[in-house]
């Protein structure tokens, strides 16, 4: 299986993340992929290239291009208004408030197109965005063009980004590119499977109201977990899409007992709506020691579940997305592949 | 006038506001009602006295009893959870998200009952803002009395603050309670006038569908000043309270001539709606050297407005609101209230 990883994802670094009321080093950090390279290489896994540039086009149609104009001038914009910090949102339209009135100073931009504030843009964070993008549009073209598979090692990752805002370390969301790239490409049907701890609502979101991009979604319940305000079991698509939206919230303490029969029910419900070609959102923040997560999965579980989703004989594009148990994050992103491969 | 004042305020003062991308010392801070109650004893209106306890049962028919038990228990849940900082929401209920389900882990919860990040939660910020409270009733207590007016000096302010969420250096409404407490004392109609910089989003939202309290707001256009996603002129009210919802978004800026030429129109509509009492909520940053504000108001224009409100003829209860040109806030309020009496 070849990786696709750029290099430039060093460029989003941000100083600071908002989380207990104070500024820390970002949980998602550069040195995360460092591991997934390490391991990827200790495990012969070493066909690990550059992406082509990203194509906008199809990430215009899909995501807002006022949000895209957004991320790209955010920095410049934020600094020529004399910000002193890195680009974080205060307030944003909360309840109550017009979700579609975008204001023209910057610091109500930056609300307007955020939806959780520990997330900071930096000047190096668009062209960073954009690598990690790239290295998924390139993994979708060499599964388009025959592979079985790719892995797209994405940084920053995606799945929290909606059409029209960034948070949870996300700004594009490539997992949604690649699966609708998929779907221009001829695909009757595809899916969106996410693994990771954290439920995807970006994805959710772009895709609630259509019936051809299948979403299905564990992690943990937003009662407890970030992102809160979405992915409850109810949540099961809008209109055309109504019942292609599949959440599997789970409680703190879940182990892989239950996590792996909630992802052999989204396996066989993603078998019975004859998919045509998978999309992985690849987080292993389920893992046990994660530190911003509460699951209970072992190293080796995250072997079982790739052979589980190998099961499905689907061509496959893993996206990276979380995982901050940063020695561990090699280990079990690696496993997921390494399963797959095996099964 | 007799003003009603807590020391108590002192009990909330964050270490952090988070502004810029950075956090700066709190612009909202405790030093700000020295230059008010200086200025008072100053200009002879030294009748300052301390409010009777907060009377809770007016304020949990107004607001929402979950919110006001957040806001009681947030600092103890907060450490309880291990945080270390001060309470700041990270993730909120943007849009897209569910409006109506508050999560259960206290970092969930903080996003749900506020609408901006700049404003912390300490240890004593409920005492606080129920010392603030009480000055409010107090003043209102005095006015139903008999009193012509009175100065409810408030601290933190409240105008920003809805029936279930806080923001913008406030907690509970001050001037939402006294309004209501108008109406319950047997007011047919009130009026809550604010004259504070800001919109003021959280009386605008819980009074909008309602026909008895007229809310008229003069303040920076939502396009290029905070709360940026509320306050244009075309919120007019819903249902019975269409046409009771009164806003004057004015731009970057803007003189007193434009800006009295507002208010005289709300003076208008106020008169013309058969108001038995009024509420006015008294910020003044919009001073032309106001440091997070953008109006050319001059020290003189206060009296000005003062004595324009006092043309209405109503009892009166001024609750203090904003004005973060710390020296001039003391000249600017107190120019409020002369211009009101020697009107
Ligand atoms: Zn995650
Ligand atoms: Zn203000």
């Amino acid at each position: 299986m070849r990786t696709f990883f750029s290099e430039d994802h060093r460029l989003h670094f941000p100083q600071a993340e908002l989380t207990g009321g104070q500024f820390v080093t970002p949980y998602e950090r550069p040195s995360r992929v460092e591991y997934v390279l390490n391991r990827l290489k200790e495990q012969g896994l070493a066909d690990i290239v550059a992406p082509d540039a990203p194509d906008m086009a199809p990430v215009k149609k899909l995501l807002d291009p006022g949000f895209l104009r957004f991320l790209e001038t955010a920095w410049d914009e934020w600094k020529a208004a004399g910000m002193k910090g890195e680009v974080i949102a205060a307030g944003m339209p909360a309840r109550g408030m017009h979700p579609d009135r975008c204001p023209e100073y910057i610091d109500g931009k930056v609300g307007y197109y955020c939806h959780a504030s520990e997330t900071a843009i930096t000047g190096g964070t668009w062209r960073a965005a954009l690598s990690s993008l790239a290295s998924a549009q390139s993994a979708q073209a060499q599964v388009a063009a025959g592979a079985q598979a790719a892995f797209a090692l994405c940084r920053p990752p995606g799945h929290h980004a909606t059409a029209d805002q960034y948070g949870g370390y996300c700004f594009i969301n490539n997992a949604a590119v690649v699966a609708q790239m998929f779907r221009d490409d001829g695909a009757g049907k595809v899916a969106v499977l996410d693994i990771d701890f954290h439920h995807g609502n970006g994805t959710q979101n772009i895709f609630y109201d259509r019936a051809d991009v299948l979403f299905a979604s564990l992690h943990g319940d937003p009662r407890h977990a970030y992102p809160y305000y979405l992915g409850y079991a109810d949540e099961r698509g809008t209109g055309a899409g109504e019942g292609a939206n599949l959440n599997y919230p789970m409680l703190p303490g879940t182990p892989y007992g239950p996590w792996a029969e909630a992802l052999d029910d989204a396996i066989a419900k993603i078998r019975a709506a004859g998919v045509e070609a998978l999309v992985v959102s690849l987080g292993v923040d389920a893992f046990k020691d994660d530190p911003i997560s509460f699951f209970k999965l072992e190293s080796a579980d995250f072997a079982d579940a790739g052979r589980r989703i190998a099961g499905l004989g689907l061509p496959t594009v893993f996206c990276m997305e979380g995982g901050y148990a940063i020695e561990a994050v090699g280990i079990n992103t690696v496993n997921v592949l390494e399963g797959f491969l095996g099964a």
